[in-house]
């Protein structure tokens, strides 16, 4: 099955790389028309996957991400016209020059070709990645969670009728109709006809496509992110800061989850910080050395969890150093903020610490590719390599070279 | 040992991070010094290896490759000296902009951390390879062929040597001692420590290593490159590109396996440039529709073989369209090259096919890192994500974002 959905999927990657910019995008506003027209149908097929997820004691960040409603409808019709707006990826020249031999070389962008996303529980993903794969020349091959299955099948109608309606094919954008570990393990092995993999999603899912894929694979892991709060920081900046990064959008990867204060400044930081926590609902986990600053933390803290929840860990490092130091053992490639007036340590906070983005003066929650101007995402990529970070449409191309010549041979 | 290498390379690659541009161009320049100084040592390593080769009846091609004398010792010095003239990319920012809520948002190239590269016979790679990876502040480990072992001991010792002289650890660019395949898996399995593995050679290495890996693959896979001869050629410019591809250098990844001609121009093309090629030494593999026109071509094709020699496959095609098939079936997203006067055919050529670099009237032989001017390669990637084509310096590095704002949280 996965086989034959793969090697459609390829022929339709070709006719969307040949597809016009206006053709794509009047594929995404019959998408959003669509999905408005449909709307009764997704959330009853939705409010039948929250009910089944709830019952079965899914975790409650989890069944948050599941769940869909009128306002978050909207937010997901409004995503796609956006894309509809963006600039078209597919085949635009980057670069171009001329050699001394006459010879003219550019680059350009040309889409993936085939691209799977083996994602959990938001049905939201299967919309997002869809609108983005097609506007940027690519056919997407969606496996979502067992949790949003109902969901995504209508949400699969919706795709598939807008691809039909305008002549291009089903196989563009589709989802494997079965959540089967199997059919996973098929698609993300199919060499030649799978060209890149994207696991959205926690540990398991990241370490089965990892240790199994044969195909390329970006992956969009967890976020350990942290706030360090130096000797030379702004006190009022960094609370604010530390706020926003845990409590704005706890159930979001780019969310802080510990929090590292210098020793210097412990003492004055700590307690008002740890208040202002604590004010905002968010249990403490502190190391020893933060213990008796920030008063009656109960728990020790994980210093590798992502608690997606209000939760945080606090630890007192030795000044910049020993906060690179924790986050090279620590964190997971997403997200590290600095608060120091100090533009020394800044400068080297932004050197030495490997994430797909840091942040001097700012919250965490700026990791987004709608914050950072993308216009839109698939996700926040944790590998290093192609895209790091958040992974928008010009990271859904490869760059080729093109080279222009007159008859040019090699001396 | 596998696994404290890797350790090693890991602590080397954030030493070499920090390291400045002039202190990496030393090392460089030591390096350089070193292999001359080492020069009858490396040679005398390397006639052994040699014969041990033709003893056990290594290919020609092969032999070829592996293969030192006192020229290629000087390219490949000249080769590290030129790395050092080459900009740094290392902390190098790509792009800048202010975002309206007055967050500083900027690009910047990071070290992708330890590349494993595992390759054959060509015992230049090691140097060429630590070169590479010691300018754009990565960690190298060094896995070459079994052929090349004895000649790989002594350049390995001069990279030791040069690193140690300009106190850097000697982990940033070490030769795995042994040629097992156990340590080939556990590097390509050493998620956490190893950043990227590069396999370099043929298929048996490639579909080891993208069978087992778990860390990401960049692969340098064979070329099976075209070149198409369209119904608007020039058919001067076409019989110098067609022999300059064939046979300017049989043995390169780059030199081309297969003529395509179009149907309409075949009769008339077709005798001239086959005794053309027969004249160079070529040996024909002429399909049925073509074999009429070029002679007495003994053979039958191999579309999908690399023969690193100087044999040629002959196919007539259906014009532009026809070739574009051929190529999507046959090609390896190497190089693909068309010789055409007409703008249309050339521009579908651009568009539609998928290879790390497209040509229009020029040699297959073109692409390579230094004739496209990245000043030295670690190769030609066959993989569409990060870098596809020759990967140079600005390839070894991940793009991280860096956002500076004055304590902005997110609404």
């Amino acid at each position: 099955m996965i086989h034959a959905m793969a090697t459609a999927a390829r022929e339709a990657a070709r006719a969307l790389s040949r597809a016009t910019t206006a053709h794509k995008d009047a594929v995404l506003l019959r998408i959003g028309a669509g999905l408005e027209a449909r709307r009764a149908d997704i959330l009853a097929a939705n409010a039948k996957d929250v009910s089944a997820a709830e019952a079965a004691g899914l975790a409650p960040a989890l069944v948050d991400r599941l769940r869909l409603d009128d306002g978050r409808l909207d937010e997901i019709v409004a995503g796609v016209r956006s894309i509809a707006q963006l600039a078209d990826p597919a085949h635009a020249v980057v670069s171009k020059r001329k050699l001394s031999n006459g010879l003219s070389v550019s680059r350009v962008r040309l889409p993936l070709g085939v691209i799977a996303i083996v994602y959990e529980a938001r049905p939201g993903v299967t919309v997002d990645a869809a609108a983005l794969c097609i506007k940027s020349g690519n056919a997407v091959i969606l496996r979502g969670g067992k949790e949003a299955f109902g969901t995504n099948q209508v949400l699969a109608e919706v795709l598939a009728q807008a691809l039909q309606q305008e002549g291009l094919p089903e196989a563009a954008a589709a989802l494997v109709p079965t959540t089967d570990r199997s059919a996973t393990l098929e698609l993300i092995q199919a060499e030649g006809l799978v060209d890149l993999a994207i696991p959205r999603g926690g540990e398991g899912l990241i370490r089965f496509v990892s240790e199994n894929a044969r195909v390329p694979v970006i992956r969009h892991y967890k976020g350990v992110c942290h706030v360090y709060v130096d000797v030379a920081a702004d006190l009022d900046k960094a609370v604010a800061i530390v706020l926003n990064a845990k409590t704005q959008k706890p159930s979001a990867c780019n969310a802080a989850e510990t929090l590292l204060v210098d020793g210097m400044i412990a003492p004055l930081f700590l307690p008002r910080v740890g208040e202002a926590l604590r004010a905002a609902g968010v249990r403490l986990h502190a190391e020893q050395g933060a213990r008796e600053y920030v008063g009656e933390a109960s728990e020790s803290p994980d210093f590798d969890r992502e608690y997606l929840a209000l939760e945080m860990n606090v630890a007192v490092v030795d000044g910049v150093e020993g906060a690179i130091e924790h986050v090279a053992r620590h964190g997971s490639l997403h997200t590290e903020a600095i608060v120091s007036e100090d533009t020394q340590a800044c400068a080297r906070w932004v050197r030495e610490v490997d994430a797909s983005v840091v942040l001097t003066n700012a919250s965490t929650r700026f990791n987004d590719g709608g914050q950072l101007g993308l216009g839109a995402e698939m996700g926040i990529s944790t590998t290093k390599l192609h895209a790091y970070g958040p992974m928008g449409l010009e990271e859904l191309c490869a760059l080729k070279w093109v080279v222009r010549g007159n008859g040019q041979t090699r001396a």
